[in-house]
């Protein structure tokens, strides 16, 4: 019975959403629009969360976060490529900081903290944690230098770096699945902790992962549509719009799976959507923009700014330290999030 | 017999630093004032470390580090006070600076140089050393993120940005205390290692605490009453005395009751005297008086001098770095001694 | 038979270099220069491995890394006073940059990625990487402050301050000899695992370990001599030629000791000698330099330009991160030369 009560509530808000995306005003005003879409994206991400939880039932804790942060990511990347095609450089890097900070802050430090109000102490693979730190190193690594050079280099200097340095983390970050995945997988994996049983069949969690990907992807998009009519309306600027707003709407998918496997003790999986989907965005989606760029004519580079370097740092630091020992608890959960707001607060009043 | 002697060392002392406080010169020159002033503190802070000592052994190694480190940063506070009444804020910033890493580098320092000369290892709760390394970084982000971000914003946006900062940092300070203390009091306290009696019983050890920190807290003042005549006679820079001279005397209580704990391997206490200490400067002590600052109609915001900023997140990142593992030994204790003297001859120079 | 083939090559290829290096064109051109001498490099740092394994076979694994990395820099060393004595203190400046980053990154990298390709996963003591961390954090340090307040010192203020940073670095490296080799010698240690006999007797290896150095130390000269040339013809750098080829082939003998120790999964040694050599440049060699200019009547301070701090920086933090863990695998390796490679490439555009 609740199950079909999900089902019904998912379809009618989905379709619901579409409608009012697409006849718009003066049917559907800007205030209902963002409202139908938010009461959509909670749906869609649920089904996202349940689909994902099953999926991670039958190939571990850790493949099941990879793939709900690949297919959370596929969706963001083709947006971005839009932006990309238009030139918008300085939208898709206040865009990718967002989702970097977005998941490493808010998704982890949320997860951390409802998943600890509910365990003492909940604890993941120390290697893993100890193997994320040190790429997030170098994904800072890889924006700082750039930034630090780019001052004394000519304009086609600092493109020629961006775009080396972009094809070295590629080849980098596929050889980290090479070693998560392959020949390390065991010793990075969590101690099997089976609880009851899978909502689906194997071959059907995997096809409603996808199914349930492509309606976060499409009802992400409705939503941010809404949210730039709305921050038009209150004068906020596009850097914080970008880098906050944008991202917590898009990053619905992981928010919501991350979560519920935090409750239900998974801290692994909730950990390698985060911080998987934060280092995954470094090292492959943002190189891959680069690459893309020039096919369009026009390189992007991978010159920050301050404010966003700062931003993801901060981030990465923390993010490191709090999970370097393989264990969480809920106030290391109130830290994360108390550097996000610190963050939002700095952005907001740019 | 030893006892009286103390005693009587102790009560003739202050009074006598209180008559060459009062009456002054001609008949106590400035020169004899000081060294009154010294001996005076080394009983007082002698006296402080005993109570301290007493309550630990009761209310056990981390409950009376943190007293000690309250008692000693509320005579800072009262003092800080005063000072951001007249507006000196960059006075305020400056000792606040010296204090936090007065204890990071100098009282933590000689405490585990010291103590691990007669130990060859010391162990402290790991966990705790974790989390203490994470608040640290914090601390570091509170006061970095506005100085980033100051350059851009008006005079009133930073202030309102350092507002907020400093209203989060009380809540976070408060959770983490609330997180210590009771939630996961357990997880982060050392294991029970009694030698030994106390000194005193266990209701005479806390009115001995309270009157040894108001002790050490006029004295404290006297000192540095006599040490800014000695400042000015040798031509020191504002900076160098605020940061260094007056935080070394200023944490005479953290100093003693450390160095005696760390020699009796009681280095848990230790550590949360002196990290604890500089914690509870940075994430409690400087956010009040950001709020006191907007009572007296003109606000301090958080924004430090560069070569402040260098020398907290220096001093915050070799303490974590040597404490994370929750071990100390005597070169750990050079290392954090070499750092201090390095960023005391920089503000010397300066 | 073996032995008899690669000692004939040794003294061969080394005498054929000496003859180029001193008869030179037109009997030799420049090519063919560089070409026996990197063929003679080869030889001689295979012997210099070879004799420092057999020295480590008799007196341990650290005591072998640090005799191995204190000949590689003595030579190191004389070089530099040579630059010193002429005032070229960009060039020994640069030469030490690359020289922390060559063993912290390309040696390192190398030796954890080929011996990780041969073992699923390498241990060293997890003591000794904890105290190399707070090692590394301290040259940061070092050198980080100096740069910080130069902008607001006189040049003698600059100088005075590099020159008691210089006493107090090298009397921290000196204590830290005695704190690893004398009073916490056992704790940092690796567990000895023995593999078959050593090459030669004890004295022997002593012997060879001497004249092996002695070739290493005259063979890289050669070999600069004939880079130099070569640079001067591509057009590259000074910077570049300085931070990354010379240091390449300079630490020739810390490259090929180190890989052929770690390839007998001897990675405690491996790492001793990368990192051991790198902490021996900054926090001995690079002082000694500034204390020894003091005689030659023009002080050398301890200013590195932005570029080299954020190349040392980088480096002590990404290698630091990977090694605190105490174990190293094929992806970390991977991770290290990523980072050099980004290095080398920034530096290679400037």
């Amino acid at each position: 019975m609740k199950r079909y009560g999900f089902t019904i509530g998912l379809l009618a808000s989905f379709i619901l959403s579409g409608a009012a995306h697409y006849i718009g005003a003066p049917l559907f005003s800007a205030t209902m629009q963002f409202f139908i879409s938010c009461l959509a994206i909670i749906f869609v991400a649920g089904f996202l969360g349940k689909a994902t939880e099953s999926v991670a039932h039958y190939a571990g804790e850790r493949f099941g976060g990879f793939l709900n942060a690949t297919f959370g990511n596929a969706a963001e990347l083709i947006i971005a490529i839009f932006l990309v095609k238009d030139g918008l450089f300085d939208v898709v890097k206040a865009s990718i900081t967002g989702s970097i900070i977005g998941n490493m802050l808010l998704v982890l430090g949320l997860s951390v903290l409802l998943g600890g109000l509910k365990y003492k102490e909940q604890h993941f693979n120390v290697k893993l944690a100890g193997h994320n730190a040190s790429l997030m190193l170098l994904a800072v690594i890889a924006i700082f230098v750039p930034a630090s050079f780019a001052s004394s280099f000519t304009k086609p200097e600092t493109t020629n770096l961006s775009v080396i340095v972009s094809v070295i983390l590629i080849i980098a970050y596929l050889l980290w699945l090479l070693f998560s995945m392959v020949t390390h997988k065991n010793e990075l994996s969590d101690e099997v902790v089976e609880h009851g049983e899978a909502a689906w069949s194997k071959g059907l969690s995997v096809v409603y992962l996808f199914i349930a990907t492509a309606m976060v992807a499409v009802q992400s998009e409705w939503l941010v549509g809404t949210l730039e009519t709305f921050s038009h309306q209150y004068g906020l600027s596009e850097l914080f719009v970008g880098a906050f707003l944008i991202a917590i709407v898009g990053n619905a998918a992981e928010h919501s799976a991350a979560i519920m496997l935090a409750r239900k003790n998974k801290i692994g999986a909730a950990v390698e959507i985060a911080i998987g989907s934060s280092l995954q965005i470094a090292l492959f989606v943002c190189p891959v923009l680069v690459l893309v760029s020039m096919l369009f004519g026009q390189t992007m580079n991978l010159v920050f700014t301050t404010y966003e370097l700062v931003a993801i740092g901060v981030a990465a630091f923390i993010a490191s330290s709090i999970s370097r020992d393989g264990s969480t608890n809920w106030f290391e959960g109130v830290l994360l999030l108390v550097v996000y707001i610190i963050l939002g607060i700095a952005f907001f009043l740019v």
